[in-house]
């Protein structure tokens, strides 16, 4: 992990039809760029008719500098000989990330907390949320808070003002437990991934009150999803997911406590992996190298 | 537990209506009959208004001559004052239990080995399958097999045929992956819980093929549950539940292996704790103490 | 656990040689009182010469009016008849908690966060340091931060400020994270259970340095435990423990931020617990209800 | 998985001083012997002078035929350039593996199980014990049992006979809950790796009676340990380990019972990861990939 903070690394991720020797042409190119590979992930949908996905890290010296030519170089010797989909990043260039919240606190503060002591290979572009109980806590972090009330009546308004916060300004869009839903039409033109924390271990008890319908369902385990939105609610891919032990003696309560720290765990290491160029998406599922 | 299996150990499950002193009026009788408390669980699910349930193991010498007594004492001084629902049992009487299977073998053949061992408080009455396959590895535990064959014509002559085996020979039906579903003809008919093991971290993926659906929809953990058996299906009591993390690289058949140890994990617990009286149903929930 | 926040609400500890009729006597006297019983945990070390533990919560109306009444009662009809240690506790009246720390934030910020939002029954008399890093972060929370330097020359007179500001003073001191060794002689005069997260699965990697101990052995897992503090370093009763599974490829660096989500998930857990009089200490053991 | 058990699948693991253009060197080697790459992992320890591991599995038509000329090429290309140590197996011949067994039957009905369902990738030359009461269980799998008692006065015999059946016979002996101690002497001449499951989370409770230790020192979480067997009694490489947690009600019994699911579920991951040329032995501890 923190190699891959150092300058000079340089992170491609892949997705092409699976055929033969991808891995030799890519580590080909890599050692022929002078490159050293340090840590290689793929992984195959089948041998056959299947789809090829690979994360390979490797130091480059001069990376910065040399970006517009190994971009140049991948393009034209792996991108039209494999049908490849492919982004190269630098990772000493952390993500920029817009965080929305609501009213309540932990996956946002779990957030704020890991990125100031290190953990999280991000930079916070700011804080979005509708209410604005939470801005006094976002400000002492040094996060810009930005309140933007949503309501019935001015919803297209709100996702308006979103749009031009937002656009070709962040990388990543995390909803550390927004509770409105975003329209199809924003997820549209945001043009940059959005992440979403699910209370409950989808697909069980999707949609609002998951802690209550656990509850009366009598689960013996709750849990919760990190999950990319789509204009499907609850449907979109699933990057990481974790349960706890509850019992018949918890109320819905006591659930809700329980369940919070499952969600920030959960939420933070997905925003890990995203920055981190470990997940790529699959159809409606997810890789995670 | 192993206090539990001596003899002179009873249990003295109750359900009512919460109200004050039910503790000290259940103690209380305890002491009078010369017992001694070993263990006692309560919950209410609220104090006013709510529902209490207790589980109380105590010792009680000359247990099996004195019985008739005690539930005669227990019936006329506790139960008419609490409105209370109440069943007594002598631990040193293992439950009676009939074990359905079809092809699959690893739940089955679980409890098998953990009943030689000794870990689960039951007697075997037999094992009923609708295939023949296993019937050499049943015998080898000195375990009766019996084989009835079920297909879309003789339905009702195979359940009547377990029926003719079951009624009032068994306290317990366990579905170790037997693979028809009961009609509620049936469950009404057998006068004994069935509990069953689904393949899935209900209420995910309820129905057939659940590690299927589980690989489609992407999920980063799969699970097993053991429920009571209803007329509506997959919905019954959840008993006990419990997960494994997988990943993208997992086919079918792996989530299938890595399943196979949850479900066997999952049944033979819910089994242990049924046969040990720890599990109260109430609603479509249980209590498990 | 909310039901117990509530005014009336008692918990009775009581700890004694097991003998016949200890939860009749007890859940008599709460019934002869005028209390409920809300819940009652109780375990035996062995039926004949073992040691028996039982925690009782009930509501009882006028309970701080009536304490001193009830505590007279408890004493002279139970704890002589049965050689009983106990202890009577107001649930609506929280611990009051110090709180140590050094330079490292995340169980002191865990601790303080989950105060906040209510989860911990407890009050929290003030923060002291050996570092004054963390004060901003501390204040921010609304509580007193307190630096007291250590260094070789300055020991004991650090201690004897740290016995004027607690002695008397609090119910609880937690190490969280604090770096310094506390002298038999604190441990003796500061009259109130000391509590302390380790870095290790204890008794695993005891003493300093447990993340660099497990990188070097190749553990698969580490793990955090809470444990009250004796004068034998690392070697008293354990509260709580967990672990998080690790891999090879996991550095120093790395197995230190993944034991942080566990130290500080382990001391809060060790901390609501012994805040709700669920702990007791046996020998060198402790029961947990 | 089971793409590895297809014919032409290889094998190749390797390890090596870190150093640029391995990756590329070996995927290069490949793709010119006409093989495809479907898995590659690969460690470094550092950067610079750090030491890198590879599993490399690739489909290469005619394996079995071409294996002479395939390993020429590896010895004469990469071993020399890179100072390499390496392996090259054919994934569709199973490896040969002996298990000794004592009286305790958990471990070795698990392997033997899940061997016949087709779970481990290995072929059971025989078992061996020092005790005949296992016989039965083990012929009932069609597995050779091998008889050789041992005492304080044969123990040289015994393991003249034990070296007499497994050299130059088996790839892998697996200690399943075998509880004598092999001489180093044995250890040398054996030539094959041992692996063992010692019954505690290693390095606590080293030695006789873990749980009786675990319970002593009133651990929360209990645990098992599958490692490599060195002259240093449990102090050998770690392949794995996994623990379940306990409370203060379950005794010495109970925490053996609980233990025997952790030890047989660790073992047979272990056993399945070594016959899968997944672990490097790496100092005292082990690459996992």
């Amino acid at each position: 992990m923190n190699t891959e903070q150092r300058p000079d690394i340089a992170r491609l991720v892949i997705a092409c039809p699976d055929q033969h020797g991808i891995v030799a042409a890519v580590s080909d190119l890599i050692a022929e760029l002078g490159g050293n590979i340090i840590t290689l992930d793929q992984y195959s949908t089948g041998v056959e008719g299947g789809q090829f996905f690979q994360r390979t890290v490797f130091h480059l010296p001069g990376l910065a500098a040399r970006r517009t030519e190994v971009e140049h170089v991948i393009e034209s010797r792996l991108a039209s000989r494999f049908s490849m989909q492919w982004q190269l990043t630098d990772a000493s260039r952390p993500k920029r990330v817009a965080l929305f919240a609501s009213k309540t606190d932990h996956c946002l503060l779990d957030l704020l907390w890991r990125h100031r002591r290190g953990d999280l290979p991000m930079q916070i572009a700011c804080v979005i949320s509708n209410h604005p109980d939470l801005e006094e806590d976002v400000r002492r972090f040094g996060v810009e808070f930005i309140h933007v009330p949503v309501d019935r009546d001015n919803k297209a308004a709100a996702e308006a003002e979103h749009l031009r916060l937002l656009k070709d300004n962040v990388d990543l869009v995390v909803l550390a437990r927004y509770m409105q839903i975003l329209s199809p039409d924003f997820l549209e033109q945001v043009r940059a991934p959005v992440m979403n924390i699910h209370h409950s271990f989808l697909p069980a008890f999707v949609g609002a009150g998951p802690y209550q319908k656990a509850k009366d369902r009598g689960v013996k385990l709750i849990g919760a999803t990190a999950h990319y939105v789509t204009e499907d609610l609850d449907e979109g891919p699933i990057i990481e997911q974790d349960v706890i032990r509850v019992s018949h003696a918890d109320d819905v309560a006591q659930l809700t406590r329980y369940g919070a720290d499952v969600e920030r765990a959960v939420l933070s290491r997905a925003v890990k992996w995203h920055c981190e160029d470990r997940v790529i998406r699959h159809g409606s599922t997810t890789i995670v190298f």
